[in-house]
């Protein structure tokens, strides 16, 4: 058996699996994202322990432990160097804290990736060479398959899609880059837009949806204005939907890829938001490349990550890593 | 032996390649691009005969053929798509019109694929996984070498770096996208700017170096008049060292590359264009992606094409393609 967790900004997840890829047992817990690496490393462990006692496993039972961990993560040091959703994470050694308090064997991969390989392995692009995974949520992340396996790149950092600067002149991002791929077309960014119309005083109801509560906008609350036939909020999915287009035809022209796998919180809004990304897509990218690429949905929701980490770790453990 | 030809908008380069990689005659000759396929596709063959005759060789002692063509060229199928430097090319199956004129196996490939490959093996990036070659000239083209390998993705097409967007409400480019890098950090891109800064009445030298022919403009013309201290000039090239910088954080970000190779015409201004465009990269991508990278001028100068064409073409008939 193979333990797969999955640290995010809100969750932590750990999953037992076995041999064939399924989920035996799981264990979820809130992130106390504010109380920094140690508490959360203890939550991790517990929730790890946790899920061996449930399944009345021992530690020796298990062979190896997979983290999914948000942000940019090196796979060959086990370093959770930043974390947009994890206040105060700098050069965290998270796959050693892991492995030496547990005794098991124990690999490093950022959760978009691991979430790619989840969804190769099991998922919507199961056996689908150059499959590229998109996750689109609070940020954007990536996950590049190629040849079956996950590309990282020299220092295992790449896939860092979301910050792909798409337009110069947009705004600032976290990472210190500006009109980042994420900053134009994630929820963060939908949900910064509905304020900013707010407060110049746009004839929208998203206000009303939230009680009056401006802190509490966000892309869903958006989706549900639009689907009222609100106009802001409809302008504002198809805005959203134009950014998404053009990072989709940047991926399209620069990776030829076979499958677009979309995930994340956003996906959810479906077509509304993602057909008409797909058809300014097709507008922009190489009609060649575009006619290749096929689009799907994320098959495996919130397991991909636990899947993909735990078929990490299987996979850097066969490889005697 | 092996040949190589490079097929480009301004001309043809043969070259009679050794099995240690060197080249031991060429024939040049200019492109006619106007004259369309059929005379252009007559003039490869001329001049593939001609360096087959020069060098006392018959056809059937050459392995194998590699073609390096600017352009959108699919290397499954041999058929370059389209080319922006050679007008009329659609869907042209030039691989397939070579090897049947002349009896000799071979391959296509697109020109910064070839050059990347060749700079792989025997130029600037001998050995180095993990390889991005971009060429700055006319256009913006590029080759990602992953594993020893060039990647072409599902279909070959991958690596048009040149057609991403990094400004969405930048210029519109030839290929039906906007704000691609090409149109913001090319020469084709200093000169358009160049001019729309004359005709709007900048106070500069450039127009004075062309005697007065505002269609002689080129980056020369403008690294010329900035190092004779013409401000207009000085800061045209600051724009472009901008947006070139800009698009490298994008390469930094998604690739992790160990290694950028930067070649192509605008390449030869050094240090004036490219340190600044280094230091914006620096500033714009994850600094741990950055610290990873290295950046190096390409060491082959105009005969990466024809080795690196020739490499690809040993490299399938090697696989049985």
């Amino acid at each position: 058996m193979t333990i797969g967790i999955d640290l995010g900004g809100t969750k932590i997840l750990t999953a037992l699996i076995d041999s064939r890829g399924k989920i035996v047992l799981s264990d979820q817990r809130a992130t106390l994202a504010s109380e920094g690496p140690d508490i959360i490393i203890e939550a991790m462990l517990d929730s790890i322990r946790n899920a061996l006692k449930q399944a009345d496993a021992s530690p020796a039972e298990i062979g190896t432990i997979g983290i999914a961990a948000a942000g940019l993560a090196d796979s060959r040091t086990g370093v959770l160097y930043t974390s947009p959703n994890l206040p105060g994470w700098h050069h965290v050694p998270l796959r050693d804290r892991i492995q030496q308090s547990l005794g098991i064997k124990t690999f490093l991969i950022n959760d978009a990736k691991a979430a790619a390989l989840g969804e190769y392995r099991f998922g919507a692009g199961r056996g689908t060479d150059y499959l590229i995974y998109v996750t689109l949520g609070t940020g954007i992340g990536g996950g590049i398959v190629i040849n079956g396996k996950i590309y990282g790149g020299a220092t295992g950092l790449a896939g860092e899609i979301g910050h792909m600067t798409i337009d110069d002149n947009g705004p600032k991002c976290y990472c210190g880059n500006t009109g980042c791929w994420e900053v134009l077309a994630s929820g963060t960014a939908m949900a910064r837009e509905a304020k900013r119309l707010i407060t110049s005083g746009a004839d929208t109801s998203i206000l009303d949806l939230t009680g009056g509560d401006i802190e509490k906008v966000t892309a869903e609350i958006i989706n549900t204005a639009a689907l009222n036939g609100d106009r802001p909020a409809t302008e504002l999915i198809a805005w959203t939907s134009h950014n998404i287009g053009v990072g989709l035809a940047n991926l399209i022209n620069i990776f030829n890829p076979r499958l677009i796998v979309i995930g994340g919180g956003l996906s959810k809004m479906g077509d509304m938001l993602l057909k008409p990304a797909y058809e300014v897509a097709g507008q922009r990218a190489f009609k060649e490349a575009y006619d290749a690429v096929r689009f799907a949905p994320a098959g495996l929701g919130g397991s991909s990550g636990v899947l993909g980490a735990a078929a990490f770790a299987r996979d850097q453990l066969k490889k005697g890593r």
